[in-house]
């Protein structure tokens, strides 16, 4: 693919998605500078041929695109707008793709001040893992205004399978992204209490596996995570500290909105059991250890 | 498909998933006796060409094969061996086919009842719905002695597109079936508070179920129960009391093995709620409009 339109990007969050991202784009012949505070995410992205940059302001130094892939709104707002900061420093006109799972309230704002300052702005969440943006295969939940998407296009077909295209302002994008988390959240946490109560039950989990990914019971989650249960390998893919943001944006927007969220309320719950036991920075599906220990049952453990 | 080993068959309990598995086997060319207390369901059946019976046991009468599709372990115990059951009237050495969604700890009680009475028992709960039901696909989570997989042979061949042998004695199938439905009970309840929530959010429902069904936040139930909500359809193709029973035996099994079952409880407080509302008959899709009734969010109706 040719480069048409970008002079160059910057990627602010070299986390396992950024890191993705920016390796897309310069397999796409984009020239992209980088910043992260965390060293390794640093090296690794220098090794792939980045720019390294020493700050936000840095990164986004004469760039027409700049995306975002931090944790959440209060550090997109720090690394857009604070101290160094990348907005004030990249090119006017140039769009901001703003990445972090994050309420469509604070996705609005972020895009009114980016609208002041001459940028446009891409609410822009995705999903897909750290292995479809390596890859370049990323889920895209996007909504901006028409220039927004024009000038973000490069980026995009760079980094991402699907670009669902949906609606002319920010916040539908972080909307769709809060809908898919609840649900990816759920599904986690049932996928785990299901798994060990297999176990308790005496079954065959390697079967149970196999029958439940082919019956009305399966999910996208339990077909994905309950491998890593049966293998023993929690090491971290997604971690339960994801969730316990994300599940906690969730909750924060359903008292905000005065709506109950009963079964996500609860699944936080049992992320916060598993982060306060100890697993916090584990794989997702930490959930079944944090059940096995609590019950005394025996699951698998990684063979050396 | 030729009739291999089956002289009679009798299926007692003509609801929709029973009544499926008597056409199936009506279409084999098996003779087949059936049994409800609903005159509707056994009008149905009699138009498809079953032979009406007036109780469990002129139904199992001569019959080498009694399937019994009731909605738990009481009434399958009621039907078998109650005032007019069907055990004592079948042929010596004939199978009991047994799908109720029961705990596993009645499982091996009724099949030790049947193996007393010189029956073989096969635990054979099933999946797939209605429309599979009646078209010979089900999925049966099966267990039992070997004898009783092989006297069973015929009828499964006929009702099922998959049978999974999951051991030899009764208790495993069933074992398998309440995990399968602790996962689809939570899902259908996640699935019902996501979309409403996505409806609060003011999203477009529609493109809600595209994106979701393509993301990482999908299940099966997400997928196949969404659409009764965006067609406004309640029409019961499975009711809210299916699960409030079905994670009710659920629920009564933690307590027994004392084994939290955080996420399942919920689920089904859910249901109840809904059954509660006055909805315990409809579709279970029905926790949507339980949700969007207490919330004042308007869904989709259905049209005319």
């Amino acid at each position: 693919m040719t480069n048409v339109g970008i002079g160059r990007a910057a990627v602010i969050g070299l986390g396992s998605m950024g890191l993705g991202m920016a390796q897309s784009l310069l397999r796409s012949g984009i020239e992209v500078a980088g910043y992260d505070i965390n060293p390794d995410a640093v090296a690794k992205f220098a090794k792939d041929g980045g720019i390294v940059a020493e700050s936000p302001a840095d990164a986004a130094r004469d760039a027409d695109a700049v995306a975002v892939v931090v944790v959440n709104a209060q550090q997109t707002e720090a690394v857009l707008f604070g101290g160094d900061g990348a907005a004030p420093a990249m090119r006017r006109g140039g769009v901001i793709l703003s990445s972090a799972t994050m309420a469509p309230e604070a996705a609005r704002r972020l895009a009114g001040m980016a609208e002041a300052a001459g940028l446009e702005y891409l609410d822009a969440p995705i999903s897909g893992g750290a292995i479809k943006a390596a890859s370049g295969e990323l889920t895209v939940m996007a909504s901006g205004r028409p220039e927004a998407f024009s000038r973000a296009k490069p980026v995009l077909d760079s980094v991402a399978g699907t670009v669902y295209e949906l609606g002319d302002e920010a916040g539908i994008g972080a909307s769709f992204k809060i809908v898919n988390q609840l649900l990816a959240g759920v599904h986690i946490a049932a996928a785990c209490e299901a798994i060990t109560f297999a176990k308790r039950l005496g079954l065959d989990i390697d079967m149970v596996y196999k029958v439940i990914t082919a019956s009305a019971g399966n999910s996208w989650m339990f077909e994905n995570r309950v491998p890593h249960i049966l293998d023993g390998d929690y090491s971290p893919r997604s971690a339960i500290e994801i969730f316990t943001k994300d599940l906690g944006i969730v909750s924060d927007i359903g008292r905000e909105t005065k709506f109950p969220l009963t079964m996500a309320a609860t699944a936080l719950q049992m992320y916060l059991m598993t982060a306060a036991a100890g697993m916090g920075k584990d794989d997702d599906s930490s959930i079944a250890r944090m059940i096995a220990k609590m019950t005394g049952l025996e699951l698998p453990e990684k063979s050396a």
